[in-house]
């Protein structure tokens, strides 16, 4: 358990792979900035209802009662703690590149109403304490309990390693030292696991931090129990007299809380899109640190199926809101999906450990795909806005009056009464730099292209690397070695799946003729100080075709460039985007515009609108009359859509040829 | 209220027009057949609970507890009895041309233990007689007591017209009687109305055959009420104490109930599809029987709405499954729809309704639509199988695994435990007669191309003509006058909207360079027995589009031929329909087949199919690779579509022109 990367090495993660170049990471420097300096003081007092007209949080209140320190009733879901501890995540990846001391006074001042919330024995959670004491470990399948003490792992976690302070750290050990006192395979324990995974993610942190594997054997007990006969969700329904918490989750099957059969067994992504991904991220950790070769197989096999068959374009997973899951092969409606933006963070979270299992491009592929689109819309340009949903198509007055469709918003919600993603989005941005790069052995692999200074251990050794790109709308790439140990080391570049053409360079010399090893290619050599590699991604404008079973996309293209997905907004093209359809040579221009959207580019394309011609405006039906004009499009990326008020949007355009 | 067409003429109406052609009548004499002989034998049973394995009904023992003949509790929904009366008006329909003793002994014995049910002062529901006495006129929101009602009486209405038995007409008078003493706007009554308009239309049926316009007054009272403020079930929601029957309709808004304001000011069609029909109907009746503009032009404001701007290329109506509604203008989903077959049952109701408030075209094209595609589809070729839901797609797997659309069976079930369509599409199919002909004044208008002998009163005198026809496969109509009075009578005949070219004889002798007078044809003259009328209506296949606004068919085309909109199963042509796309010119040919699906036309032409070609099949996403190859491509009326097994069907084809 030796740190491999950045993550999890105190100190050394200190210096993020992106904090370290201001001006260069503009892309995601405006992100960081936005989360830093926006979402994140936006978010504390959401959380401390001091923002009128959002749904009411309660977060922090919730504690305050629970510590005696205010008098009141539980309000918001059963996991409503969670909240904090993510905003606390957040926070903690954030001061490693924004110090902020306003921000850490919140954080200490949380941290000692937590501490003060804490039951003598560790017990840590606010429903049960104020609303159903006596409570405790009765209802794992809805009750969260476990989900709740995951967070405020990872929590305690992130925020040692950004302060070094142990506070909240000793907090969550006390709590996951009752919980293994409370769970596990000995006839005196509970053998069940969480109805929402999370806690298994949350101890292989805490035990890589604390070097405690009792908390990595926790978590590999939770993994191995789920899905085994009997089956727990229904022992413990019985014996607390078939009470509920949350009875819609009655609705729901087996496969909703990952537990229809155990995970070694689990070959489809079925149920729960976002319990699917936090699940599986453990399990790849327990894969690689256990070197199951069953863990592996199974997260190879679900992974499989979840991105060669139920993913959307964007990277959205989730084809229903009926228990915002997965449905079937190939089953991608573009209208009433779900694609929550915490199912594409949860991607990027289990990509990332696929990468530390095996280095292969699929996987960053993926968590690239995520990063860019299906995670990225979820938050605002404004910082203050979020999308549960990410539909692949956005038409307001379907939204509005048609009630299957409710759940796909128009715009960006200032809060939610279930408000996870706002703070799952800004998590994922605040760390983005430990997603650039994974260690193995001596050898670097580069995963993401994102300007900054990253300082890595290999062998144990000091190596600091600087990138600069113009990425993700120029696919140049230049990385500076700026202090290495003296041998040989490989920097292995990831050469994107969408990427066709691409060129290298070592200190100005060509570097070809070298295979590609999975994806990656690599430049292996006794690095110096000032060597500079460099790679030109070509990006020309792709159209992305579906497999031919979805029902949904065919006949239609989506437009991409380099690792963004593009999409038409009724901003640019007006509405009725439906009735656009491609010229078969579109002729894309594109455009790089520093005054839209905050800065990006676009294309724009030859395309054919629908004309009413002599069609009667009053029929419905006819047998022919309506023509066709040309137009020009413009197209943006996609996770930059509904940021200029409510409007129609579109992924999928009608293709110019006809017939496929 | 002298009745104008065979409709409320015992005697007279017992020449139905279908009835007196055997063998002529191919087509509607085989579904007519269906339901005398299998389909109301079928129902009886399941009505009584003989039928293993089906959703239990209940109904008729509901009768025998309420009459205390029986012990035990009521079992189903609250308007269960209904399904009772409408077996019993389909009977009636029957046996105006199928005599069968022993249906009609079952038809005696019920009607007995209806009245053994009834309370002495003429109340009748056994819900509220066994579950909650005491509580009748509580909650007219969800309770269904008039509708229930409402169908009794047309039962009774039937049953004495086909038999001249009066014994259900004096048990709905006696329950009339005791509702008009119950409602009205005399500060003494409820000023209520019925959740589900029903009792309206049949209480003008009642009006008419009793003579007593006490009846209509009740009709029109309910009609004027519905809609107004104070609202009038917020108003007994309160003095009940905010009791429910069923809750989940309390999720529904007051369109759902057709409540929303006043018929009067209603423009659009909203809430319920069946409400609206049923409610529609009755307004129909009354703009034209009270003479009232304002009635007629709302009547003729929703029309426009529901056929114009929500309405599928079947007929079908309602598009979402969330309160079986209307969503808004231009929203017709071809999976998630919910286009119920009683829906387009109410849709004949109310054009045969608005023919005899007005002869035009656009009426009857959408009854014609009806009864051959939208209608009919809910009945299965054995008549024991039903769709409730009548989807433009079927994909069995969706249906199956995609729980958003669960409620889209991919085959017709045996029964339901809200059963309304089984009897609703049988009672249709048994009154086929009374929609051929409306008579104004001395003018006959023949709707519908239906082979049979009709007898009709034209200003008092007996009119008697034969209709043979190759309908709907062929588009050639012969009538011949059997009985005419000697004075000038105009027989006006429908062209179909759908008829682009068509020819008239007279006696052999063209009938031409006459005007159509809105969509018919007149022939007007003093008619000799032995006349003969020939019609002859050019049927070429059609390719239909929908209006571009029309987000979900765009771009894709429906094939029709005549009256009969054709859908492509999955029986002939294979699995994966998505991916079938029209060639530019299909060159079409139609085949009689008489050993398919009954005896059927069948539509070929040419198409493509998608070729994975070079396409990479773990790809989910990919810039090209897959081809098209040409494909014959066979087509069946979608009335028949799901009659041999389960399998994928689809009405909207890929259009072969690209981009519109």
């Amino acid at each position: 358990m030796t740190p491999s990367d950045t993550s999890g090495t105190p100190g050394v993660a200190a210096k993020d792979a992106v904090a370290a170049a201001p001006g260069l990471a503009t892309f995601w420097r405006r992100y960081q900035d936005l989360v830093s300096e926006t979402a994140l003081p936006y978010q504390w007092e959401a959380l401390n209802d001091r923002i009128p007209g959002i749904e009411p949080s309660h977060a922090v209140r919730n504690f305050k009662i629970a510590a005696g320190l205010e008098k009141g009733d539980f309000y918001g879901f059963v996991f409503q703690d969670s909240d904090v501890a993510k905003w606390l995540e957040t926070l903690s990846f954030n001061l490693l590149h924004h110090r902020d001391p306003r921000l850490e006074q919140h954080a200490d001042e949380v941290i000692e109403l937590i501490e003060k919330a804490q039951g003598p024995d560790g017990y840590l959670n606010t429903y049960f304490t104020i609303k159903e004491p006596g409570k405790r470990w009765t209802n794992l399948h809805e009750g969260h309990e476990l989900y709740c003490a995951g967070h405020f792992i990872e929590a305690a976690v992130a925020y040692y390693e950004a302060t070094g302070k142990r506070r909240l750290l000793d907090v969550v050990r006390r709590y996951a030292d009752l919980i293994d006192s409370t769970f596990g395979p000995e006839p005196s324990k509970l053998r069940g696991y969480c109805g929402h995974p999370e806690i298994e993610l949350a101890l292989v942190k805490l035990s890589e931090v604390t070097g405690d594997t009792k908390y990595l054997n926790l978590a590999r007990f939770f993994i191995d129990e789920r899905g085994r006969e009997p089956y727990y969700f229904d022992i413990e329904y019985e014996k607390r007299g078939r009470t509920h918490i949350l009875p819609e989750l009655r609705h729901f099957g087996r496969e909703y809380l990952q537990a229809h059969v155990p995970v070694r067994e689990q070959s489809a992504a079925e149920g729960h899109a976002v319990r699917l991904t936090y699940l599986y991220s453990a399990v790849a950790d327990l894969a690689r640190l256990s070197e199951d070769a069953s863990l592996r197989d199974a997260c190879i096999r679900v992974w499989e199926n979840a991105t060669g068959k139920r993913m959307y374009v964007t990277g959205g997973i989730g084809s229903t809101s009926f228990g915002e899951s997965f449905t079937f092969d190939y089953d991608l409606p573009l209208d009433s999906m779900y694609a929550e933006t915490c199912a594409s963070v949860g991607m990027v979270f289990w990509a990332h450990r696929m990468l530390k299992l095996e280095v292969e491009r699929r996987y960053a592929d993926v968590m690239e795909l995520e990063l860019y689109n299906g995670a990225l819309s979820g938050i605002s340009l404004d910082g203050t806005r979020y999308f549960y949903v990410n539909p692949l198509e956005s038409f307001p007055e379907r939204s509005a009056r048609n009630p299957g469709l409710r759940h796909v918003k128009s715009e960006r919600q200032r809060w939610y009464s279930c408000s996870c993603c706002p703070s799952n989005i800004t998590r994922l941005i605040a760390s983005l730099g430990r997603y650039v790069y994974t260690v193995q052995g001596n050898s670097i692999s580069t995963h993401l292209y994102v300007g900054g200074e990253a300082e890595l251990l290999v062998d144990g050794k000091r190596f600091r690397v600087e990138q600069t790109t113009g990425y993700p709308y120029d696919g140049s790439v230049r990385m500076t070695i700026q202090d290495a140990p003296d041998e040989e080391i490989a920097i292995s570049l990831r050469v994107p799946g969408w990427c066709g053409r691409y060129s290298c360079t070592v200190n100005g010399r060509p570097w070809t003729d070298v295979e590609l090893e999975k994806g990656y290619l690599p430049v292996r050599r006794r690095w110096k100080n000032g060597d500079v590699v460099e790679l030109a991604l070509e990006m020309p404008v792709r159209l992305i075709r579906s497999h031919p079973n979805v029902r949904s996309s065919w006949g239609k293209v989506c437009c991409a460039r380099g690792p963004l997905i593009y999409c038409l907004e009724e901003a640019d093209n007006g509405p009725g985007l439906h009735d656009i359809s491609l010229a078969e040579d579109p002729t894309w221009t594109v455009t790089r515009d520093s005054g839209l959207l905050g800065g990006t580019a676009t294309i724009e394309g030859k395309a054919f609108r629908t004309e009413m011609g002599s069609w009667d405006d009053s029929a419905l039906y006819a047998s022919d009359g309506a023509n066709r004009r040309p137009v020009s499009i413009k197209a943006v990326p996609y996770a930059l859509w509904g940021n200029r008020g409510r409007g129609e949007m579109l992924v999928w355009i009608n293709s110019g040829r006809s017939g496929t």
